[in-house]
């Protein structure tokens, strides 16, 4: 497969929690001594200019994060051999419905439903890894109707990259086209019907590498 | 794809919690009001005849169950047409980490480690649907070095398989190659290396359909 058709051909997206300590901070959780991470389905993929659909009842909360596209599959990856493993990027939103994780967390239930609705990973285009120096030197923003949101930057990551691919493939084999959700600073809030959403990734000089747009 | 390769092309295994009233009550947990589920990674898949390597530090427990292969994809599916998108079915287990489990059930976090650990999800051969006349009229049942744990019966899943289908469909898209696993019953307990596996399907006449088999 091509790694830009990682959306169509990939099986998995598994998405790490809690990964930037200001995002932590807001949802008034605990730091994580390890990352950790759940799954969310292939079919919650939206590429970029599509709907979010927010289904009745639930809150849908925007987290803008960068994506991983996983090139060579393996298991038990160390981290200083990661990077042979990345085939490139994707700016990515990991749509949760809050209000059902908030029941779901005090009931110790699985998060799968939760992150997991059809439309609920809007995904943009594939960045090849040799037109990113740096990244964990990126800056991540999503503006809803204009008006910015949420602001950060990739090297504020707890976890940095190589580290999350040694710890998700000391547990699951990661395979070609998976894609890794390296986590949301903070500002994460509502998306509602009618919404338009705009995120953009930019290097270090203020360059944008690549956008991402929908509405709810 | 043909349904019979679902072990390799498969896309997700949407996994059922709770789903036989003795389950539930061996674990302490409350009869859930309507199904929940949390999915498992098909790098998880070991066919018969493997090993399931349990990491150290981890207890692991079996978990037999009868699976689900979707042939005819679809959304939002009604009970009424959910046979239609049934190619046939498999014998799983659902090995789960269970120290780890009671762990994050504490915590409000993500069973997907817990539940997608590289062979934590034995699979039996594709059995076609028209080979099993009644999917709710079954007997699964699950041996370790010949000694009898679980010995269950599809009669007894809280949630049937039309309404499970309807559920999982009405959150995310069902693929073709999809695996539904639809709950264990009681009698589930810990598998440590060396153990010898055998698993059994059978039809109300005690005839046996399909079998699954593992060493750890
Ligand atoms: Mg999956
Ligand atoms: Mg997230
Ligand atoms: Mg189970």
């Amino acid at each position: 497969m091509l790694p830009a058709s990682f959306v169509r051909q990939g099986k998995k997206i598994v998405a790490i929690g809690r990964n930037y300590a200001d995002h932590v901070k807001e949802l008034r959780n605990t730091i994580p001594k390890e990352p950790f991470f759940f799954l969310k389905p292939t079919t919650s993929y939206v590429e970029s200019g599509g709907k979010v659909e927010i289904p009745r009842g639930i809150v849908a909360h925007h987290e803008v994060e960068l994506g991983v596209v996983i090139g060579k599959g393996g298991r038990d990856i160390l981290q200083q051999n990661a990077d042979l493993h990345v085939a490139g990027y994707a700016l990515a939103v990991d749509m949760t419905a809050r209000n059902l994780q908030e029941e779901v967390k005090k009931k110790g239930l699985p998060w799968s439903a939760v992150k997991g609705f059809d439309t609920f990973t809007p995904i943009g285009p594939f960045v090849v890894r040799s037109s990113i120096i740096d990244p964990h030197n990126l800056n991540l923003s999503l503006k809803i109707n204009g008006a910015i949101k949420q602001n950060g930057n990739t090297a504020d990551m707890l976890f940095r990259i190589p580290r999350l691919i040694e710890h998700v493939s000391s547990i699951m084999t990661l395979e070609e086209g998976d894609l890794i959700l390296t986590g949301t600073p903070s500002g994460i809030g509502p998306v509602v019907s009618g919404d338009e959403v705009d995120c953009a990734l930019a290097d270090s000089t203020g360059n944008i590498l690549t956008t991402l747009a929908f509405t709810a």
